[in-house]
């Protein structure tokens, strides 16, 4: 099958001859329809987690084959949590379905589990959600994402009251933004370009740009969504005494942060990664926002790599592959 | 008067003719009897918070006057909350007494306001505390730390049934340890120096040794109390995923920091500062510390910057200023 590889001499490439996976026990084979390119994908490329093997972890397929008695999955259209766990019975977080915290865990496209940047994936059953009549494979692939924006109330009580700021209008920003304005939340949208903050005001966001921003102005959670030491810094200087600042991205390393304003103005840092699928999956099936506006390309997997190389210019926000 | 001052031209003296303060309405003037030097008065002399002045904000004292209608201070003897506010009607803060997140903030020896190392300081009565009787000025002038410990709890719910580890055995992983221990948590104190570990041992703390301790068993909460980016770093490694790291000190700047675990185990890290002096004294009221095998020295205010030299000692843990 085809299939896009990082290898362990740090070659990405378009593999047309990698193996079919076999399901296993409890595992559904899955034919993969559409696929996101993720920025954690390209930080891959560059060394992170030291993850070799097929890229990605956004899809939407049709399971094909069920190994497992109960086969009523096949023909169904899903999505998957990323992550699986151990399922021990001594495994406190696989006992309450958290996965993503199990020490034994494998991560599609991340960690020790082939992604879905290929014609055919395997996933465990009980991270696989159906994908509701009404949501397109073009929103349905954003799931993964908006999961991940759904974890923040998952971890953090946001009181209605409050008011929240996210810094960075890439997609990370934009569809957190979007999501806890879904939510019910106060929310402003703060970033550089004018371009991508109008696909949060067009759907009824605040938006402002980092220039007009008062600094004198605080916010009770201000979400870091930029991915750099600059906007770390931003951030802090943002949230008021004893506000909380969410960590939503793995902030570029290599360089010096000054950590003291957290002590001093006594801020809390919550890091935040994925997330659960349901509540994902109902914003989804409510139409609560719309993802086509984030929509810069969609490639057919034979321009995979061209599809890499689209994903890294500024103007873009998300690159599809389509199988 | 006598005081130490650290001036605009970056030397710390002892000065025998500085102007003694008059106290201002609503203030009173104290005779102070005992001081201590924090960490931080040793970072204010390196270029800390830009402060020029007496130093110094941890001490016990006798009111001499007060310059308010009710005179019943004084004779007491107090100590006093180091930061004090706007006190306008419109500021949130100080309308719950929170004045060490004012805006328009003092705080005694450290921003806008004269320090304790002085025979005579004024603070507004309202940040006043009286000792209990039976509390010495050995164990009182250490309330200001002891308060810094206890806040913790007034940020954080930490569960009786949660396991709580304090990584640095200088005074303010002592006083830290020490603090959640009398507040019946599961507490253990990592270090380097079995000598200053046995004080908080030998008070029912459980210590350990930093290469004692296994990497494999994590901690719901950690207190990193050691001011080093390799302090935050074996803090981070040490909390369990979705567990709080609390930051005590501020860390030292100018080295890389990678931020990235934070998210990846979704750790809440939460920065804390200064205390209210209520609980603290009511600690020190029940004996429920004894800070005495703290002092490493007391010296009189004629050799106060012997007393700054000898605070540099490793050895040390803590000095103290007679007047």
């Amino acid at each position: 099958m085809k299939a896009v590889v990082f290898n362990d001499e740090k070659k990405l490439f378009l593999d047309k001859d990698y193996k079919k996976p076999i399901a296993q026990k409890g595992e559904a084979l899955i034919k993969v329809s559409l696929a996101g390119i993720c920025n954690t994908d390209f930080e891959i490329t560059k060394g992170y987690m030291g993850y070799n093997g097929i890229l990605g972890h956004e899809f939407v397929g049709v399971v094909e084959d069920v190994n497992d008695n109960d086969k009523s999955l096949i023909g169904k259209r899903v999505v998957a949590e990323i992550s699986y766990g151990c399922d021990k019975p001594d495994c406190s977080w696989c006992a309450v379905k958290n996965y993503r915290h199990c020490p034994e865990r494998k991560t599609l496209g991340i960690v020790n589990k082939d992604g879905c940047f290929a014609q055919y994936i395997t996933m465990p059953v009980n991270v696989l959600f159906e994908v509701p009549d009404n949501v397109t494979d073009e929103q349905a692939v954003f799931v993964e994402p908006l999961a991940a924006a759904c974890e923040i109330t998952e971890q953090l009580h946001i009181q209605p009251i409050q008011k929240v700021l996210v810094l960075g209008d890439g997609k990370l920003g934009l569809t957190t933004a979007l999501t806890l304005f879904a939510q019910g939340f106060d929310v402003t949208l703060v970033g550089k370009h004018q371009n991508k903050l109008d696909i949060a005001k067009n759907q009824g966001v605040n938006v402002k740009l980092l220039q007009d921003v008062d600094n004198n102005n605080l916010y009770d959670v201000v979400v870091e969504a930029t991915g750099s030491v600059s906007g770390f810094e931003t951030s802090l200087a943002l949230v008021k005494p004893r506000g909380v600042l969410v960590l939503k991205s793995t902030i570029a390393t290599g360089k010096e942060l000054n950590l003291a304003p957290i002590v001093i103005n006594e801020i809390t840092v919550l890091g935040s990664r994925c997330g659960q699928f349901a509540p994902a999956l109902r914003l989804l099936e409510n139409h609560r926002i719309d993802f086509k506006p984030f929509i810069s390309g969609i490639y057919d997997i034979d321009d995979a790599i061209e599809a890499f190389e689209a994903n890294k210019s500024k103007e873009t926000i998300k690159i599809l592959i389509k199988f």
